[in-house]
């Protein structure tokens, strides 16, 4: 048996950074570093990007003072494919300058894992959206070990979500499955969603969501809030959680429709999955019981009787801010059979 | 290689028959046989129905007149859980009398598998809901053969379903997953369903949905349609498609009703698990394109746009009198590497 230390590279691709470390199968990090994903703004900033990540990854490599094998390169990033290994049109990165002659969209699709691939020759490199990561990183090394069927729901600025069935991450035909933030929860008047359409899970259940709500409290109720003080431009989700912390009427009723929205959606996603367990991870999910107690009232309301009191909600097992780096690089581990 | 035929024995469970059949791994059926499952009505007569259900199959299987190997018994009944083998608190089967002294329902949990494999020692014994077992036969004999993830709707006095994600069939971690027929889509003044709650999906979406639909439009339209004739009680699905297929404005918009309310749910199914392609069966599918035309609209006009126009909107392949012997056999079947 080979008794070098094995490590794998998780990587973490967002809209302002890019957060890289060398990680073992119990999820220490030996190594980080990170370089600034929004100085690569443009199509024409790729190329750039995946030299300084791959020179960044490298000198990090050679940062340890001792010799370890690199078992692969897991990535997490936003519209990325798994099965292609791409991204494909983001939102937020490699954008068209204005004045691009040939602003064709289907030209946005990055092949990212191939590009690292040719760098880290016979390097396993793996790529998967954030909230599919964050699934594996549940599975490998938080509250999920062992657990073949569980539902993960990713709480940021927009609602990720990560589906394993039979003990895999259920990717889809196309690579893109798990867009649980965008089943329609309002289909008369819901509110209007980034996707283009209204009435998304994720216009109500996130950050973004639960600051719409408390708006839309502020002229619905009449009780004094400090809610109230702040502008929609200065206003952020974590002040809600302050302000209910407080007895804040107008910040626990945020809470209570939130935790219903969710609640509800579960209830469905439950009677599709079955899951043992559904994990809530993210900004919103720190907020405890406040999000918690509504969230299981009303799923545990509108579940299926056969379902009622088996589904567990629980916090995840990998917040705090390595979180995106292990659950790229349990992209892994996994291949590897941890977990 | 033994080349003695191998069969398998299939097995649906209805509330008025039991009818069961030898089937080769094509899907021919080698001889077939049926008991009258109503005739054993209460709690007290389930051992009888074991008792004759072997009966029965052991004098098929004795009825060929050639050797063959029997690969395993597959089951297809209603409140299956395929982990534990067992038909839990079925609705229309084996009931407590009205005089039973201890009505304890969590008693109505029958150990099927178990108590047929006593009389097949060392026979496979696999048990589980209609629907998924329609699910298992498309993928074994109809079309989707070779499909890695797919979603099957079964359409008939309610609505079923089977998910197949990465190539397996999704039962959860209770053995209960599918239950696609009980997401709810109309939360404000939803119809009453027979599972206690209201605005479920098979409320809208089934033979018995679709007959309600037509008589809540009775009330709404003004034009004239010979269905107005019929009564509630008299009324039967079929009637809705022929009397479409003759142009009545109030049968059409029923079909386009249910087709909305089917379309809408099958996005949101597909940004959960984002199959290659999703199958309608049943009586409700015989309707062809009346239900698969605005089914197939509504479900683009509200997906996601990454995934619109990707998913594949198809018939079953294994419509007919004995797709139901053929799905419980394809339990085994699948098993033995076949699909």
């Amino acid at each position: 048996m080979d008794n070098r230390k094995k490590l794998v590279l998780g990587v973490d691709i967002g809209g302002t950074n890019t957060a890289f470390g060398l990680v073992d199968e119990t999820g220490d990090i030996f190594a980080e570093s990170v370089i600034p994903t929004r100085k690569y703004l443009t199509f024409d900033d790729y190329p750039a990007f995946v030299e300084d990540l791959c020179e960044g990854m490298s000198r990090l490599i050679d940062s340890l003072s001792f010799d370890f094998d690199l078992l692969g390169i897991g990535i997490g990033a936003p519209n990325a494919n798994f099965h292609k290994g791409t991204i494909e049109t983001p939102a937020n990165l490699w954008k068209f300058r204005p004045d691009e002659p040939n602003p064709d969209e289907s030209r946005r699709v990055f092949h990212l894992a191939a590009d690292i691939e040719k760098r880290f020759p016979g390097k396993l490199v793996l790529l998967t959206n954030d909230a599919n990561a964050a699934t594996i990183g549940e599975l490998v090394y938080g509250n999920a070990k062992g657990m073949k069927d569980f539902i993960m729901v990713t709480l940021g600025t927009g609602l990720g979500s990560g589906f394993v069935a039979n003990g895999e991450l259920v990717y889809g035909d196309d690579g893109f499955a798990g867009e649980f933030g965008h089943i329609v929860v309002e289909k008369y008047n819901g509110r209007k969603c980034g996707c283009g359409r209204s009435g998304c899970l994720e216009t109500y259940v996130s950050a973004t969501g639960i600051k719409r709500t408390v708006f839309e409290l502020m002229a619905k109720m009449t009780e004094p809030s400090e809610l109230r003080d702040i502008s929609y431009n200065d206003f952020e989700a974590s002040m809600v959680s302050a302000a209910a912390a407080k007895g804040d009427a107008l910040a626990l009723e945020a809470f209570r429709v939130t935790g219903e929205m969710l609640g509800r959606a579960l209830a469905d996603a439950v009677a599709i999955t079955s899951p043992r367990a559904i994990f809530l991870f993210g900004g919103l999910a720190k907020a405890g019981k406040l999000l918690f107690d509504p969230t299981k009232w009303y799923m545990e309301e509108n579940m299926l009787s056969m379902y009622k009191n088996k589904v567990e909600l629980l916090p995840s097992g990998i917040e705090g801010k390595n979180a995106a780096i292990l659950g790229s690089a349990a992209l892994i581990w996994q291949k590897n059979g941890v977990a």
